[in-house]
């Protein structure tokens, strides 16, 4: 199991914890890339309180956060994640959704004739996500899909329908915990730090989670230039979090720089990182999450949670009731918070699973029998 | 445009010699991995002798050749041709068939919003190669492919339609050439040297060129011994090719180095390489190929030249009537050679091209309009 | 010439000049490593503005701020300024001072057989600086030193007497100029922006320039909380500059970041970069300048400044009357400042150079014949 | 403990049995590049036949044998083996001798504050072998030197007096084990194949070990000629050993191979490995041992065979009455041969140990204290 950043910690965590459960397996986690830096959240940190233990850890993020940086990136990552499985001569290697440096675990997996397990394949949204995505579905063996629509768009890809299983998505497990106790029980000034202002979240709070598109770099900073103008038009506070490394993200952080310093923070609050099940809490308690993160999409149908989607990151990706569609233009997005603030939360929907995902993993990686042949059977 | 290996040189030139003709194009010329080195037939010099300049050269090979050392070697492609490409700023990088280092090229492209052409996607193989092939397909924005049928399998995949160009294999254009003047016009072990000993080729010889399967890598060794007992059974010289660089072929050199050493090898002689028009009228001229080059199935197809394919390297591939399948068996093997011989040339046909591919795909690479956007249309 | 970070790329600017007015050289330039990345002042985009062409650019620095990440950097370096130095094959390269990426370019030179150059040689500080100039001293072919004591210290290594020439500091060249015309001809926070408040400078001000030690790597949160305490007692407002990219660098920031959010930095602010006669100007007109960059040993001592020299990292490096050291304690720091503040302006002192560095280097460059032959003289 | 070529192996091998044997230490070994390789004498097999345990196994050579992939066979291995230490986390790391790739071990150790111990620091020989020797020292932070000569040298170049220490070089261990049973036990064409001729060695026999010299790798084939030559008209057979991965080894083999292939190498025969104490009883029985192997210099001086020492390889070591230096010219090396012959046996030298060296060194590294700082001394 190979993770490489703070969302897919979240996401397979309960996966994680179905596996070590298990007596017939033994579990190998890499942590790799990001997801060791303090900058973008250590999620290491989080990983090691939950009693997880870490096999091998891999620095091999290139600074300069743009495409070229990527690439090199997941160069490194290749030569490195080759020799750590070597090492550790795993008999199934588990990865996780579409992040730029997946392929690497990827391609390391199969070159060297380990069975890989992909798990969110077969989802639709765009920017070179799309491309590594579907490039790493055939490259892995097995499939484990969040909904009936991705397995058959894997499936028309040329996969074997038995290879591929409608998991659900892991991370509904955790909002489903999150749905039964849904309380914010902790001050997340307090808890996580963080910059900004401070105001008060008693009479309702929006939360903010842009990443740059990488397709799109050279608009990156003019894209969080439009959510920033148009969430500072609210009577509410916003909870802002930074993004993920990614082409663009330097643009984005300065881009609220600048906005910082002209002193139009006001109600502004910047966090780096949350623990998953807060993070859950805190969506929960919002009046709705603005952006363009997967959660939106995904996590939040489950929690009813009312979210507008800005620009193309997401474009494509099944959706609930939950969801507004804007382009990256301050007064549509304006008109669209103000929208789903008066519509308030919606029916929790099973689009994206169940709750019970991580088990059902869990039991499959244990019990199913891997082939690494594969032919397209058209 | 980045040439890896050997074979991939002679696949593309005429593309290559259209694109110089054109004026509208500019061509830079990448040449990495084993085309640079001597051991595996340093093709830059042929390259550099048809007149092409060479804009970088990356030397990545780590030696070893496992399917170890292979994931390792694209990694360290991955993170050069980085930097090349950031070099040499390309308006459509293009990447051929489907060698294991070809991912590098491709994974570079797309991460850097270069548009990526590939050729000859959409067939079906078997080995690593057949996962390789359809992840460039899913990261290439332009796909180049042989057949109505592979071109069927590239949009089944979720290409869309208008991005699938049906030039024919460029290699055939080269067939072409030859079968116009097909004659024998060099004496082989004066031109080429090699090592072993020279039988005369007056009444008849055989070619072979057999490369290791890199999912059965461990099994390479034996599977080239067959090879060796069953064309030593038979009445005529054997003119053997040594392999590309693969996990799995250093077994399969010390294996001929055995045989060798057991001073079986009487009628036998041992090339690195050859220039593609001679290697072409080389085939032209034998009675039959043995192996599992892919040669076998495309050139030999129009060149009509009887061909024993052995094992599941080329398994799936669309065959015209010129081939005879085999498994990894020595009587099987020497049967079939038998029958082939027997038989003689076959008709040629054009399954896999006409002969003006080069031309078609540089005029497409000229004149088309790419995008670096896609998504999976179901 | 290989540049990776900003302050080298100070000392060397009128070696540069002085090369590109000389007919008889052809100068490459490479930039990489925290030269090219915004976040430590994009030292490129000054190259350009100075009229240099950029031969080729490396990313290669992994994200992590680590003693690992600094090794693996170095790795990464090796790799890609080879292909670098394959592609340009220069007859000489010159390599500066002592960071820790320079040994990267210094192993790629002597290895593939091309002459080297060292600026810098013979130095004595301490830290692993100290390991990595002595090293580079010995894969060097020739050496351009700053004074008799360094020249003397390199020829005890080892290295040939008539190949160790007495320069001058490079750095000393923009000293003078400055020298010439101190003038603060400029408004800081106009013209650099940066962060924090912007106290009158009219009265007087002092500069922080403070790097983490790598061999101290762990304390160096506690190091800059010393300074950062020390200067706040100070009556005078402080302009500071943040780190180069080094192991412990993200915790000299993470300190600077938490006083400031604590409210206390209210005369001070934080720079990134400074074109290297501006930083001079600033330096000139200072009351003071505190920490440990080597600029408070070399260009002050020409300049004439007062400067506050605290902890290890100069240690052993030759001074001039202008330093007074103090060890990483508040009140230590606090009295030194004021010593010096009531002090005032030393004499100039030509211990570093005269300011014709730049000039003989380029002379010395273009006429001296290279060997790459050596061996210990006992 | 790395290990990265056969050489090193057999030189520290007494040393890591007396490290086994002692219960205040734990010893972690890494093997990597050419020392992993088949073709280059897989010496990992050898390791575990000796009952050790190897912790890591790094595949960094790239392929094509140039001063290029020398520096960038460095670099990844720098990559690599930081990855390694930062897994290990030892308390000390060893580095043998001056190989290429040695410089990547030490910096990775220096880099990451792990104290360094280098073995056989302070000689002097010539070709990049020297720099690299001399950097290492400067990286190193103990020493473990051969003669008082060699610890001098150190001294001079700046290293503290009491951290190097003169242990003699370890492969005058195996030497004296040797020399205290030197009968040829063993038929070194049945155990260790190889190819080419098997003359009877009843009436004696010469043996050949010639590498290439890195600063001369375009005469490489021109210098094995000259020996291939010289030895070709001995009335002796010729027990030749396979060169070591190096710039210019391809041109070495090229050479031989041509050699076999003119049918003039009738009383030769090509080894490609031999078992240490093997190889050294091999040459305790020979006439003379040919070729620029530091083996000819050091062990061959406690064996007391006579050596015929060939070019600037080894220029500058020290060296007993056993040895005669020749340039790489026909007659020369054939002349200084027929001498050696004539004169017979030396008598045993203790120039560079006296066969307690591993036990010596064990006990340094379980009892010294070290430290990771250093200032040059003047």
């Amino acid at each position: 199991m190979v993770v490489t950043a703070r969302p897919s910690y979240s996401r397979i965590r309960t996966t994680l914890l179905a596996l070590r459960a298990r007596a017939d397996v033994e579990l190998q986690l890499v942590v790799a890339a990001s997801a060791l830096l303090d900058q973008y959240g250590d999620v290491s940190k989080f990983i090691e309180r939950d009693g997880f233990v870490i096999s091998a850890r891999v620095f091999m993020l290139i600074e300069g956060e743009s495409n070229l940086t990527s690439a090199k990136t997941t160069g490194i990552g290749l030569v490195e994640l080759t020799t750590v499985f070597d090492n550790l001569k795993p008999d199934v290697v588990v990865t996780i959704a579409d992040r730029y440096e997946t392929i690497a675990t990827a391609i390391a997996a199969a070159y060297m004739n380990i069975p890989l397990a992909h798990v969110q394949g077969g989802e639709v949204t765009g920017s070179i996500d799309e491309k590594v995505r579907h490039a790493v579905t055939k490259l892995a063996d097995v499939h484990f899909v969040s909904t009936p629509l991705a397995r058959e768009r894997v499936v028309r890809m040329g996969e074997l329908p038995e290879r591929v299983h409608i998991t659900g998505c892991p991370s509904i497990d955790i909002a489903a915990e999150v749905l039964a106790a849904p309380a914010l029980d902790f001050d997340p000034y307090v808890k996580y730090g963080g910059v900004g202002h401070a105001p008060s979240l008693a009479t309702g709070y929006v939360v903010v989670m842009q990443h740059p598109v990488t397709t799109e770099s050279s608009q990156a900073r003019q894209q969080v230039v439009e959510t920033l103008e148009a969430t500072s038009q609210l009577n509410l506070p916003v909870l802002w979090f930074w993004p993920n490394v990614d082409a663009g993200s330097n643009e984005t952080s300065q881009a609220i720089r600048v906005f910082r310093e002209q002193g139009r923070a006001e109600r502004f609050h910047f966090f780096k990182n949350m623990g998953s099940v807060d993070f859950l809490r805190l969506l929960c308690q919002s009046r709705c999450l603005i952006g363009n993160s997967s959660v939106a999409i995904r996590e939040c149908s489950f929690l009813g949670v009312p979210t507008v989607d800005i620009g193309s990151r997401q474009g494509g990706r099944e959706c609930a009731g939950n969801v507004l569609h804007v382009a990256h233009q301050r007064d549509e997005i304006l008109a669209a918070i103000r929208t789903q603030i008066a519509a308030g939360r919606h029916p929790s929907s099973t689009l994206y699973g169940d709750g019970q995902t991580g088990g059902r993993i869990a039991a499959l990686l244990a019990t199913l029998t891997f082939s690494i042949e594969k032919k397209l059977p058209y």
